[in-house]
C-alpha cells in the first residue's frame, strides 16, 4: 500500500544489490519510518523475535528471506537444517513461521548445496508474492460484509482489534484488506480502532496506515469496544489471527476473546480474516492446545512514545515494584465467531465450513 | 489504610485550622505523595472534575466538604443552591455526588445562615465517618467468599478493574475491602490487577495500595483478563461501582462489562461491591438510561508516566493525526453480576435482591 504516495512492500529484496533484505523497523513506527537492511540469519531472527517485523503472514516471508541469508554462509544440509530451527523458534505461535520454513526446506532438501540460495531466493519471492495475492482476494471476500451493512445516510462502522493491515502482511493485510476495498470502493466507512495494550499495534501501527491511506477511523481504549457495541456504534469486527484451528477456533492478539464475546452478546458480526497458511489443520482444541506466549513483563510496566519535543522515549507506567504478567494472545472459541473470510471465500469458523473452502484438507 | 506505616483517610479536615480540607492529588500517585491543602469552593470543584480525587464514595466527601468551604465564603441560602448545583456538575455519572450534595442541602436548607458552616462541616465528617464505617462492613460481607474460594496449597485470585480501593473511598475502599479483610485474615491471596486504561487507575493507583498494605499481586493489560478465565486463573472477580440501578444494572469504569461477560463464559463468579449510597433508585435500565461521560481523546492519545531520571513526564503514543474517542464508564447488565455486596450484606443482583436488603425502599 502506499505511504505519502509511494507504494511499498512490507519485505523486499534490494533491488541494487539483489540479496540483502528490507524491512520497515515496526518498533519505531508511528514515530519514524526506518527501513532495516538485514544481511545475516542472525539480524533476520533479531527482526522477528524483537518485533521489528510482525504479524503472521509477514513474519513468514521474512523468515523464508533469512533463510536466504542463512544459506549464503552455509548453504550444506546441516546447516540449513540447523538454522531453519533457529529461525522457526523465534516465536512460538504463529503458525505461518514454521509453514513458510517448512516450504522453503520441502524446496531446498532436493536441491543440491551450489544451487539452494538461487532457489531460496526464488521460493521466498513465491511466498512474498502468494501473501499479497492471497491478501488482495481476502479483501475482495470482504468487502461485500462491509457493503451489505451500508444503511442509508449512516456511515458503517467497522471494529478491528490490533494489526492485520499491510504491516503485518507482504501487503494489504487480511482484516484492514477489506477495510481498504471498501475505502477504494468509495463505501462511507468509519473504523474503530482498538488501543491494542500492551504493545499498542492499533494505536501506533493501524492508525498510521489507515491515516496514510486516507480511512476515517477513531482510536479507542481495548475497554471500550463493549459499550460501543451496547450502543449500536460498531456494525461489524473484523479481526486478524496467527492460528486458526482446524475447527475454526481463534488464536489472535490478546484481547480478541474480549471482543468477539461483547459482540455475540451484541449481535455483532464477528469476522476473521486470513490466508489459508494461517490455519494449523493439527489442533482441534485452540483453548487447551495452542500455547500462548508469554511476553516481558517490561511491555506492560513500561510504555514507550514521544514526547512534546519529538523525541521518543520509555517511561515506567505501573507503580514502582508492582509485577506484571503479558500473555500475548488468547483464544476465541469457534462458537463466537460469526465467519472467516480467506483467499478462497468466506465459510462457517468449523472443521465443515473450512473443509468446505479447503477440501483437499478432508 | 495504611501508607508507609502511618494511617491515613482520602480526605479529612486539617487539625490545626480545623477547617482547610485536605486530599490526595491522584493524578500524582503512584510517582508522588502529594497532599493538596483546599480552602475554596473552586478548588473543591476542580478537584472532583480534573479527577485529583475521584472514586465515587470519595466524590461525594470532598464535594460535601467543598460546600463547607462554599458556605465560608457566603452562607445564603442563594448562594448555597448555587454552588450545590455547581458542585453536583462536576462529574455526570457518579451518583453519590448528587446524593452527598443533596443530604447536605436537606440539613442545612432548615438551619439558619449563621449556623451552616458548623452544620455543614458536622453534616460532612458524619457522611466520611459513615462512609468509611460501611466499607469496613462491605469487606466484613465480601471476606466469605474469598475464604469460600481457597483450595488446599494453592493462592486465591481475585481481578478486580480499575481503583475502588480505600483511595476511592474515605477508607478501605469498596471492592478492595473484603481483599484488604483477606489479607488481613491471612488468606493466601494474589490480586489481578487491570491497568485500566486509559487513565490507568488499576496500574497507578491500585498496585500502589496493595503493594503498600503489601498484598500479592500482578498488573496486566485490560486485554488479558479473557485468557486468565479460561485458563483457570481467576477464582472470583470483584468491582467497584459509580452507580447501581435498582434492577441491579451495574455503571463503572469502561471496560467493566468485557470482563463480565468472559466471567459468565467462564463460570467465574462476578461481584460487585458497593455502598448502598451509589444505588440510583430511580433508574431501571442501566444501558438506556445512566448517561455516559465522554472524557478528553487526549487521556487515550496521551500517556503521563515516569521516565528513567525519574522525572514525570506526558507523550504522545497514538500515531500523529488520528483522532481518539473516550467513553469513560459502561455498564453491565445485572444478568451478567453474580451479586452484590453492600454494607448490610450481599444479595442477587436484582430489584427483588436488593430491596430484600433495603425493604425501605419498596
Amino acid at each position: 500500500m502506499k505511504v505519502d504516495g509511494i507504494a511499498y512492500r512490507s519485505v523486499w529484496v534490494n533491488p541494487d544489490d539483489g540479496w540483502s533484505v528490507h524491512i520497515f523497523d515496526q518498533t519505531k513506527l508511528p514515530w519514524t519510518l526506518d527501513i532495516l537492511r538485514l544481511t545475516t540469519r542472525d539480524e533476520g531472527a533479531h527482526a522477528i523475535k524483537s518485533m521489528q517485523t510482525r504479524g503472521a503472514p509477514l513474519i513468514g516471508a521474512v523468515a523464508a528471506y533469512a533463510l536466504c541469508l542463512a544459506l549464503r554462509a552455509d548453504a550444506s544440509s546441516e546447516a540449513m537444517e540447523r538454522d531453519a530451527a533457529l529461525l522457526n523458534a523465534t516465536r512460538p505461535t504463529a503458525v505461518n513461521l514454521r509453514w513458510a520454513l517448512d516450504r522453503m526446506l520441502t524446496r531446498l532438501r532436493n536441491t543440491a548445496p551450489e544451487q539452494r540460495v538461487a532457489v531460496a531466493y526464488a521460493e521466498a519471492a513465491l511466498i512474498a508474492d502468494e501473501d499479497a495475492a492471497q491478501n488482495e482476494a481476502i479483501g475482495r471476500h470482504g468487502l461485500p460484509l462491509i457493503e451489505a451493512a451500508v444503511k442509508p445516510g449512516r456511515r458503517v462502522n467497522v471494529l478491528t482489534h490490533c494489526n492485520a493491515g499491510w504491516l503485518a502482511t507482504v501487503d494489504w493485510g487480511t482484516a484492514l484488506a477489506p477495510i481498504y476495498a471498501a475505502a477504494n470502493a468509495g463505501v462511507d466507512l468509519h473504523v474503530w480502532v482498538d488501543e491494542t495494550r500492551p504493545r499498542n499495534q492499533g494505536a501506533a501501527l493501524t492508525a498510521w496506515e489507515l491515516g496514510k491511506h486516507g480511512v476515517s477511523h477513531t482510536v479507542v481504549a481495548d475497554n471500550a469496544g463493549g459499550h460501543l457495541m451496547q450502543h449500536g456504534d460498531v456494525d461489524l469486527v473484523i479481526v486478524g489471527t496467527d492460528r486458526v484451528t482446524r475447527t475454526g477456533d481463534v488464536a489472535n492478539k490478546i484481547g480478541t476473546y474480549l471482543k468477539a464475546l461483547a459482540a455475540k452478546d451484541n449481535g455483532v458480526p464477528f469476522w476473521v480474516a486470513l490466508p489459508s497458511t494461517t490455519i494449523d489443520w493439527n489442533v482441534v482444541d485452540g483453548v487447551a492446545e495452542i500455547p500462548i506466549e508469554e511476553r516481558s513483563p517490561a511491555e506492560v510496566t513500561d510504555m514507550t512514545g514521544q514526547l512534546a519535543d519529538g523525541s521518543i522515549a520509555t517511561m515506567r507506567i505501573v507503580s514502582a515494584g508492582s509485577p506484571a504478567a503479558n500473555p500475548a494472545f488468547d483464544v476465541t472459541p469457534a462458537r463466537l465467531v460469526t465467519g472467516l473470510i480467506t483467499e478462497r471465500g468466506r465459510c462457517d469458523a468449523s472443521a465443515a465450513g473450512l473443509l468446505g473452502l479447503f477440501p483437499e484438507r478432508a
